[in-house]
């Protein structure tokens, strides 16, 4: 079964406003195992909507037309929607009362183009609006299914779980069997290209079962989906491949689905009862930062010193001076002196230091803009490696937060 | 002039991404005077991208492609292209060696998939991509403009702003004429009612010239809107009410367009040549990083101690223990000796403490949740603000940081 959305409205052609309903619309029909193959919007504008009608009704199964519900003159879904299909409109007394009775209770006056709100195709299922006045509609034309949802987000999402939704289960319980089930698996410290290598046979091989990688900055991303009757059944169908993948991937698969590498090492650190600090040059803060953004991190994460001036990473880590002096700030040494300093000053179990060069300044043909050096000073040893990263300084320094965290999770791993 | 959006992903018609690439685009077609009846998606499939291409050929002049540029097998937006087109992929040398050099730079090793990304149609633009490896393509065919860009948005943003765009300028410079410019004022110690009271008559009186205020995180954003023939006419024609707005506001005004806080605090602090530190608890090096996102900031900024641990704050920050045992971590007290201690230890000329509760934990009757004490110790003397900010612990952070950068501001700009 196949559906379609249409997004009604020329705010979202003139960039005012962002589009968050047809990522939540999406999200719903594929959690029914509806299938949509296209999404369109177009302006409040009466011939184009029609036209985006006449392809859509070519092609779909269910049409679901959100905005341009309201009083005014520019909206006009509904209109135009019974237009295409050679339909009247009929104002409906006791819809008309409803929103009548909206604006007694408030400090508005009722305008004679609120009328239109209350007018429907006759033989449709009105859909209530909790929470504004437009009311949706919903109506099946030969095999053909419309809906019509109000613009605003707030409205459409609660109108369409309690209203829509149940109505298309209805409506179309035939076509509907088998939900779209997925989960997404995180990778650190592989490519995109390399993952597809590694997993080439299993990415072509599957049928039910389909794969896709995206690339993300600092991890790749592998979609498993697949059409089940529940949770349960869906965990069933995917356990050999993801067997197989994980078989594959032990070094380079750290989480599923909403869970992220920050998490991942945070919940390492409690449960191996590691303390960490950190001392950053390049990265600024943003290790630190990242690391305190997670609610309750004081139990693990002490803090850290931002060593951006050399007279800091002196005067307050310690790094000795002949060290910054022979070797550079940016050098395999000073991250790694960076990183025993920060654990011995602060007690901590764990120490990450990091120091490069985040650009675009300050590159030479030796130390190009790029190169990171990131050091972990455990119990027993100090490790440390040289990263030549791409993008820009923010892309850089981002990348160079999450290669810390893979060092943490590399070694939290092999650990007791 | 018209043009048309493509959308090419998958990941966009199953809800997991959400489109943000549209609104960027119309907001800056928008602004080129340039048209948008519809915008697509499509999925990643042949057939699906070849009749979206089939129809939008059929109403635009130009035809913008978002996504599917990618080094794997579901990444086909240029090959599908080529064949609506009708016209040959030819691998551009150079373009190889571009990519491959830029594997041979970083630690991935190089697979054979990924050539196809430096594959263009002969006589098209080669659009670079700064951040990412997949370059971009725009061509013009017969009547046609075509662009294609990357679906990541932060490569997508930059190289429609570096290249794309002048292309499309030069390109349709004939059909581009009287365009919609805008500035936007920012604000920062005062609402967006207190601003609209500020500037009431102004805000009514503008015809030609709109205005409109926004509140965003920290700060007020006033967007001043009208038709010109370029930039000095557009200058001109603000200049009345700008001046006027101006000299109602000079406590609160601080920026245009995208020069954000940071930047005028960095400017402020190389002008007056003065240098900064910090001391944060619960911004968690939210402020260090902020402050070194700029490229040379090590000019003026030398860095911080994230004291996340009130060991940490004993120990390396140097608060006095009967200071953090009579008030508390979070207290006036300690807030204003962690700017003094930083600012002593780095040798700098203001230093900034922050100590707060971000919450969602930590929060008491006397100390509630969104309690932040930041202080600025400067060569004279030192001042601390109490804030009590509400949102959750990420806005909480972000207030802080944003009122801290206003406490330094204030400070510049009433001395020499």
């Amino acid at each position: 079964m196949q559906a379609e959305l249409i997004s009604v409205g020329t705010e979202l052609l003139l960039g005012q406003t962002l589009n968050t309903n047809v990522k939540f619309l999406a999200e719903q029909l594929a959690s029914l195992g509806i299938n949509i193959y296209f999404q369109t919007t177009v302006g409040d504008n009466r011939e184009r909507l029609l036209q985006a009608l006449r392809i859509a009704t070519g092609r779909a199964d269910l049409i679901i037309l959100t905005g341009g519900l309201g009083p005014t003159e520019d909206d006009l879904t509904k209109e135009t929607l019974a237009e295409f299909l050679q339909l009247p409109l009929e104002i409906v007394p006791a819809e008309l009362e409803q929103i009548k009775s909206l604006f007694k209770r408030s400090d508005f006056n009722w305008t004679k183009n609120n009328d239109k709100q209350a007018a429907f195709i006759p033989g449709s299922s009105i859909l209530k609006n909790e929470i504004g006045s437009a009311p949706g509609m919903a109506l099946k034309n030969g095999k053909q299914g419309y809906l019509i949802l109000p613009g605003p987000p707030r409205e459409m999402t609660r109108m369409f779980l309690q209203y829509a939704q149940p109505w298309i289960k209805e409506i179309f319980q035939d076509e509907l069997q088998g939900i779209l089930y997925s989960t997404v698996l995180k990778f650190m410290g592989i490519t995109e290209s390399g993952l597809e290598v590694l997993l080439a046979d299993l990415l072509h091989q599957q049928k039910e079962v389909t794969l896709a990688l995206y690339a993300k900055t600092g991890e790749i991303q592998l979609r498993i989906t697949t059409r089940a009757q529940n949770r349960k059944d869906f965990a069933q169908k995917i356990t050999p491949v993801f067997n197989e993948i994980k078989k594959r991937t032990t070094a380079y698969f750290f989480a599923q689905d909403d869970v992220t590498i920050t998490d991942v090492v945070a919940q390492l650190l409690l449960k191996k009862n590691f303390t960490l600090s950190t001392a950053e040059s390049c990265t600024g803060g943003m290790l630190a930062e990242s690391l305190t953004a997670v609610p309750g991190s004081s139990a693990y994460y002490l803090g850290s010193i931002v060593s951006y001036a050399n007279s800091v990473k002196a005067r307050l880590l310690g790094v000795p001076q002949d060290l910054l002096e022979k070797h550079g700030a940016v050098s395999r040494e000073v991250g790694m002196a960076m990183a025993q300093q920060i654990r011995v000053l602060t007690g901590s179990d764990l120490g990450i230091g990091i120091t490069g060069i985040a650009g675009p300044e300050g590159g030479s043909p030796e130390k190009p803009v790029g190169l990171v050096y990131i050091a972990l000073a455990t119990p027993d040893t100090t490790i440390c490696t040289e990263c030549h990263f791409m993008g820009d300084r923010e892309i850089i320094r981002r990348r160079s937060v999450l290669r810390a965290y893979y060092l943490i999770w590399q070694y939290l791993q092999n650990t007791l």
